[in-house]
């Protein structure tokens, strides 16, 4: 928070926009959102109904889309408002970057290959043959495995595990406690006992993914388990041995998918969903939160529901069981007393 | 386990009870369930039924409510038996207490700002800025970012990360491994493609909030996630970023409470159950195990199932749908046969 | 990766089988899946439709169920592919092994008994009169409390934490980030407000039990918290105070189960299944996965859903929500038409 204000003008320079003259001089002291901001700070508005509360804010400049229309003449129209807040963002809480240091208490194997300004925290551990890229961040009590290869600009932080053998790309960011690379969970029937099948693969991690706090990504039976380029995996998620996550998808806290499952590119799967062994989601596929995927799904399927149903059965599904109650009390007296007069003239019939 | 005996009269002096004349000298040597009570313990009765299984237990004193008869000699009425049984937990297991020692191993920052009487275990990590209070224990591999802010009396067990900036009041304990302050997990389209927004906010706990062990509360995107005071949360909860949990609620082990949702006053949520986003459960709500939560709830709501109705509505809605299949056997054929009686006889008219 | 090949032959000899004549000499680097395998490499066959893949590989030893037909000259037949299969893993990826060394950075409390041969790995913490087995490895960042006793030949994964008390038999895995016995999730109302009761039960772990990364095991209340001997447990499971889980049963991902529950022997749970307090899974039964179980289900059950039913009941169940909405759309219409008669012919009557 101790970085300086930065005025209308420099914040449209950076972005590539033509500033209006009207606040062009006006500086900005932090971003927020339009709830909290204080006087001398610049806030956003995504949609028209949000203006009324922006003209009632202390904002001192509002971002707002271009041809948005509005007579606010704090607003800056902008072609894309993400992008002037990362702007913002980024000036006002610059992303965590390597101080280039070595703590002593951080463990270091001799034979690690440590790239150039690289940061490594107190009490982390660098395993043997482990290999560290530019400017990477490896943080407190995070431990990184023998014969681990890590990127570029990645950030590990503190208390994360990464075990032997994994492979991560570059801008890789690992939170706090997630484990990357245990034992899948396999056992066969051997000699008349379940036995430990030795998980002997690995897990590779493209570029510009990100892996939430105390998530667990296991290493493949044979081979590997791997997360696509940008793809996004938030916390306390279970990613089973053998999977493959396309690029550019995202997955939800508290989501577990099993063993050898595929999920394409571009998917989106909603928290607390669990989805099956050896089944494949189509690329660009949504999956609503808490669904149960039983089975494999086309690309573009949006399912819901445990078992999942394409989304518009299952809100008949939901509509049809909330009205069950009230439905089987008005058929079911009626259906009988049909069926007892039926009954009554089959009777008659046999007289 | 080595703490001496107390009599019963001693116990009776902490909990401001009049100590019966007969027992008042019998001494107590721990205090455990009748299940497993020995020969000089003391034990415990909460309901009536579970006298005749005191009866026949070894245990030297039985703890029951005031008013409850029994004939049992061994009987200690008390007004509040817990208040009771608490008293013998604390005598015969003292909480832990600061051994107001810093490990030689542990990692402080120069400018933190240590209370008096604080323990910092083997390998602890305390950052830049970071303060702690009075008597606090800190264990080890505990990880306390900057500008961090602990109160007094708190314990941080084993493996916890407390991420920079987060606010911590008196009394609280966050379990091994939990992760407090780690980014909320927020993406936008911006320029093409989807970025990550930083997440600039904190997470403040208020006092005698507890924490389970692996449990991750992610830090707000502009200003705090909050955990209202006495609240309990369990182990494996996933709380997401600019979540407010109000004081005295209780959320069972691996609920998930997505982002910006509000949850009142001594709220209870059962085990495993997701709330959505941007909504709020009312004060004192009670949310079954299991429940998925997709909209706002009143105060004072109890809920269950998913999509979740009032407990009522879901008992009648589960009755439905267990005899559904054999409904839809009676009703079918029936149903089926009129329709083609029907069709025959309009036939019949069309002649 | 670095082992030396093995000749067919030599790897009859440790699974006790006969070497066909005609491969006996062939040398075998390695083994995967028959998607893998390449040339100097061994693979399996379990079941007779993958023989025509197999016959299509590059391997150059098929390992294949002895009285299965095939006539591929590569094929090895055995009495137990899994056996000769985990005989090639144990060769090719040796179990980690003690290296018998203690890190210089390790903090062992001067009152542990440590065995022979233990690996103790960097920043790892033994308290106070902890006892460390013979042959184990406590791996980077372990911490392992006061009192703990750990049998031998076990493996304490990195970042795991094994709290104060807990006893374990040999041969357990208990992987990265994983919780062991810290406290149960209780409180009761005493004076007049909600107060933590003690937990000063203790977990027991059986041998060979496995239990997966960041897995949360609570401590018992009063008296234990048990799982039984070579029983499994994936990763991000909770198993809450008290719980007693038998012998040889498996607990898939994200599974909970909550305080004072019996799973029995031989039992599967299938994964994100939770199951209530205070009941008892019979031996052998199986759980589906994303089931609730909310009352005790008799040995040999196979029970799915939430509520959970026996599976026949659930399938025909979902049989029936399936066609609901369409039911009632035929239904409805048809009986509503003639309860109109019917109430029309009624009030002809009362002409």
């Amino acid at each position: 928070m101790s970085q300086p204000a930065i005025t209308v003008a420099e914040l449209c320079d950076r972005i590539r926009v033509q500033p209006p003259a009207t606040i062009a001089g006006v500086a900005i002291a932090g971003v927020t959102t339009l709830e909290l901001v204080g006087e001398n700070e610049a806030s956003f508005v995504l949609k028209p109904r949000y203006l009324k509360v922006a003209a009632k804010s202390k904002a001192a400049v509002v971002l707002v889309p271009e041809g948005m229309k509005t007579d606010d003449p704090r607003a800056l129209p902008v072609p894309d408002v993400w992008m002037a807040v990362l702007a913002l963002l980024e000036h006002f809480h610059p992303a965590p970057r390597s101080s280039g240091t070595v703590h002593d208490s951080a463990v270091v194997d001799a034979s690690a290959r440590i790239g150039a300004n690289v940061e490594i925290g107190p009490c982390a551990v660098i395993g043997k043959d482990a290999r560290i890229g530019d400017n990477t961040i490896v943080d407190a009590h995070a431990v990184i495995e023998r014969n681990v290869s890590i990127g570029a600009d990645c950030q590990i932080l503190a208390n994360a595990v990464v075990r032997h053998g994994t492979r991560m790309g570059d801008r890789v960011i690992v939170h706090a406690g997630a484990v990357i690379g245990d034992d899948g969970f396999k056992y066969e029937l051997a000699g008349g006992r379940l036995r430990k099948v030795p998980q002997v693969g690995i897990v590779v991690i493209e570029d510009d993914v990100e892996i939430g706090a105390n998530t667990t990504i296991d290493r493949a039976g044979f081979h590997e388990t791997r997360i696509g380029a940008r793809s996004k995996i938030d916390n306390l998620v279970h990613i089973a041995h053998n999977v493959v996550v396309g690029s550019d998808s995202i997955i939800v806290a508290q989501v577990g998918v099993a063993g050898s499952t595929k999920i394409g590119r571009g998917v989106m799967i909603g928290g607390q969903t669990g989805i099956k062994d050896n089944i494949t989601i189509g690329d660009g596929s949504k999956i609503g939160a808490r669904s149960g995927i039983s089975s494999s799904v086309k690309p573009g399927s949006e399912m819901m529901g445990y078992p999942a149903m394409p989304m518009p059965d299952y809100l008949r599904s939901l509509k049809a069981l909330k009205r069950l109650p009230a439905v089987m009390e008005e058929v079911l007296p009626l259906v009988r007393e049909m069926k007892r007069q039926r009954e009554e003239s089959d009777e008659d019939g046999d007289w």
